[in-house]
């Protein structure tokens, strides 16, 4: 399996339109086994995204959906940059979509 | 809910050891959401874990279940340490056990 956790950074007053955005172009991704957006508490502007994936070719291609360019192309002028970016490889838990 | 992404240091060759230990005390865990137990493709040592539960107070309990302090003690000697840790406030998305 091929994961990511980064942090997202939205413009001021921008972060729960680009949640929306997020979480709108996540639901058919093949291969995608976790996608979890969550908001941090100590940042009222950043975005957590973890992700699972069944391989990273998956996750290369889930960006070449056309639903997930179009909210690519919505989200950019939302996003004011990026933090923490961390690659993993999941090796087994709860909550995988089987 | 709430989200925690943390990675965890294993002794020198012990990291598939404490895999084990994290995973069997993860499948029976009341409001745990989401539990990903992943390796570092960077470090040989290291272990990402990302949570979510329905609240925080799951989490808190957890730590007290019988099976969950069973596998802290098995775990412990195993640890070497801890790296990053990141509190979260997850909001939806996929992979979510209900």
């Amino acid at each position: 399996m091929y994961g990511l956790i980064g942090k997202m950074l939205a413009q001021p007053g921008k972060r729960d339109e680009l949640i929306q955005l997020l979480m709108a172009g996540a639901d058919a991704m093949p291969g995608c086994l976790s996608y979890v957006v969550a908001t941090d508490p100590t940042n009222a502007d950043a975005i957590w995204i973890t992700e699972v994936w069944d391989n990273q070719a998956s996750h290369q291609g889930s960006l070449k959906l056309p639903a997930v360019q179009a909210a690519i192309s919505k989200a950019r002028p939302l996003i004011a940059g990026f933090g923490e970016r961390f690659e993993t490889n999941p090796v087994g838990g709860v909550g995988l979509a089987s």
